[in-house]
């Protein structure tokens, strides 16, 4: 199945809008070609309407927010819905301050999101409307671990059968849920997280998984998770001795970009629940 | 020729102010550094026309767009010409949207070019005041192939000739004319479309050739086209196994650094019309 | 003593907020990544004081400034202070124009830093109150050889004393200094001029060195001027035949990723005046 996901990247080169942060934007620009898409990135409000009726996926990332940057994504949000283009959603930063969750917020009131991608406490802050980057949390559920598996799945679930959205939690375990199954992922690299924008790399990539594959969303976004997870895999192999995080990252998106339909459907590890 | 103009930018270390996008800024600045040039970004109405006249080109790139830039473009742009430097414009998504085309016009009309590099469908933007970025194109001149070439060099010089500026066309074939003269040039790899930012770094890597050679702005831009395109394919040549187009990026801004004038002149392939 | 500060980096993983430019951002994340720390990037006046009171250190870095950026610094220096973080000041283009070196003086004035790192021309019209990038200097201080050494350890140590803040210089001998003792630093390769943003990423790096070893400022930030030099020797080493600066600046910060403290201790060629 992922085999085909791939393929249909690769084939339909699907054009994806997107409004972003500038400390990653260039990685971001780059695994789109390299998985096949095709980046369009625009951000002021006098133009994200007709950029992203140009294009067939929208992608929302909240790094470096401010509030033109909001007013563009609500914009874009919209006239994305109306055309029933994909939209993903990276709350990066939601709970870290009052406006980035505000932010959020508003954008899971106004907007609706195909998926919606990011680590546990960012989820977490758009579940309760409230939250800490960074903190140390409550429930003990910083980390999605063999050991908080359970607890994290059903909060995922939960979280994505009331707003309707496929969910991607991603952490030492990624999880991919649209509330009535869930893809728990086992792909990737600790030392993905010692390279700014991986999982931002990944939400652009999911925008064009998704976008390419419509109709399996969930699917999809999951392929997109383990995609970027297997080649964090491989990248890992290349390295040798003097190499670190500057060409771990260059491996990355080389891998993305050598990633054929065949080996994702052989490297992907995940259980279903 | 060339062999002169690369030697004369090593020489003379041309700063060129850069008014550009944070998409792919990163590359424009090291390309900059590799041929021999020195950048400066900055992009705030209240500098730019005092950074501008420190330095000794200006180039003009419209991604990620947005009005108060504009504002700083007009402003630089017209201290550059009162100054007699080399402008350099990449009308990036010109046609993508009403703003970006607008924009784009605005600035044709009060700023002089030296130079204006784009894909065909931006230039035809300008050219004929509304147009479509990734739209099919009605005249079938999307790419300039053996079978368009006439049409297109011949729609190139037309519009060198109508506002007095150098058009580089970059394609399949890429074009630099005044209206009288035109270069056919053959360099380059199909690749480095996968690469985001591979035309915005010609577009700087343009105002340092120009800049360093002031008196001959056609041959100057013809030999930034060759030596982007003479160092994508040195660059391909290097491609093993692994590499994707992260590891492609990185070579090429190295060949451009390892670059000699006799290296250009040897490796330039074009034709003259 | 470089040895222990290292490894406190590596130890404490200190978040340090950055309000920073969009030309070397990225590579600021991965630097800071790279070496044991953790980078926050976020510039918008609603958020940062929030953002910077869940970090332990602060980068304010004018390159590409505007004037909300201004409001922003002020606000989270202020706040910084407030709750005895370090803050770094690298003033990108002072003296290049009245808007940043007003900006500079105005942050000077309202904020204390504990570090400030430049080149020379930026550090004397912090100094001076005027002053020009690339210009020539009255003086012959351009640079900081062996020749203007001296000049250059008294006028460095004054300035350190007068506004009570550790002042280092990156030039041919990088100088640090709290106006009593000075580091004069020998370790570093010519060509980290052909990359863009090693001042820059060093600045962020010299903050997650003083944020994880708040009582010795001057030591942490001669340690991070000796690891950026030393790293910089260590990845010229790694260069072969086609590499250029687009490598050269993957392998520093790769180099910066596998450092270790007995390397640094080992590495650092310094003398103290």
């Amino acid at each position: 199945m992922f085999l085909e996901m791939m393929q249909n990247v690769r084939k339909k080169v699907p054009l994806i809008h997107n409004i972003t942060n500038y400390v990653t934007v260039n990685d971001c620009a780059n695994i789109l070609l390299a998985c096949g898409g095709s980046p369009i990135m625009a951000d002021d409000p006098a133009e994200v309407e007709e950029i992203t009726s140009l294009c067939q996926g929208l992608t929302i990332n909240m790094g470096t927010l401010n509030s033109t940057k909001v007013t563009s994504m609500l914009l874009a949000g919209k006239k994305a819905n109306e055309l029933a283009h994909p939209v993903i959603l990276d709350p990066v930063g939601a709970g870290a301050s009052a406006f980035r969750t505000e932010s959020a917020l508003k954008l899971l009131n106004e907007v609706r999101f195909s998926v919606i991608r990011g680590n546990i406490s960012e989820i977490k802050t758009l579940a309760f409307g409230t939250g800490s980057t960074k903190g140390v949390d409550a429930d003990g559920m910083d980390a999605i671990t063999p050991e908080t598996l359970d607890a994290a799945v059903a909060f995922a679930k939960h979280f994505a059968k009331k707003i309707h959205s496929v969910i991607a939690i991603t952490s030492t375990i990624d999880l991919v849920t649209d509330g009535e199954k869930t893809y728990c992922i086992y792909n990737g690299h600790p030392d993905m997280r010692r390279i700014t924008g991986t999982g931002c790399q990944l939400s652009a990539m999911t925008a064009a998984f998704v976008t390419a594959n419509p109709d399996t969303p969930l699917e999809a976004a999951a392929a997109a998770v383990c995609a970027m997870g297997f080649c964090g895999e491989k990248a890992w192999e290349r390295m040798t001795e003097p190499d670190g995080n500057a060409s771990y990252r260059n491996y990355i998106i080389d891998a993305v970009y050598n990633l054929t339909g065949e080996e994702l459907e052989r490297g992907a590890r995940y259980e279903v629940r």
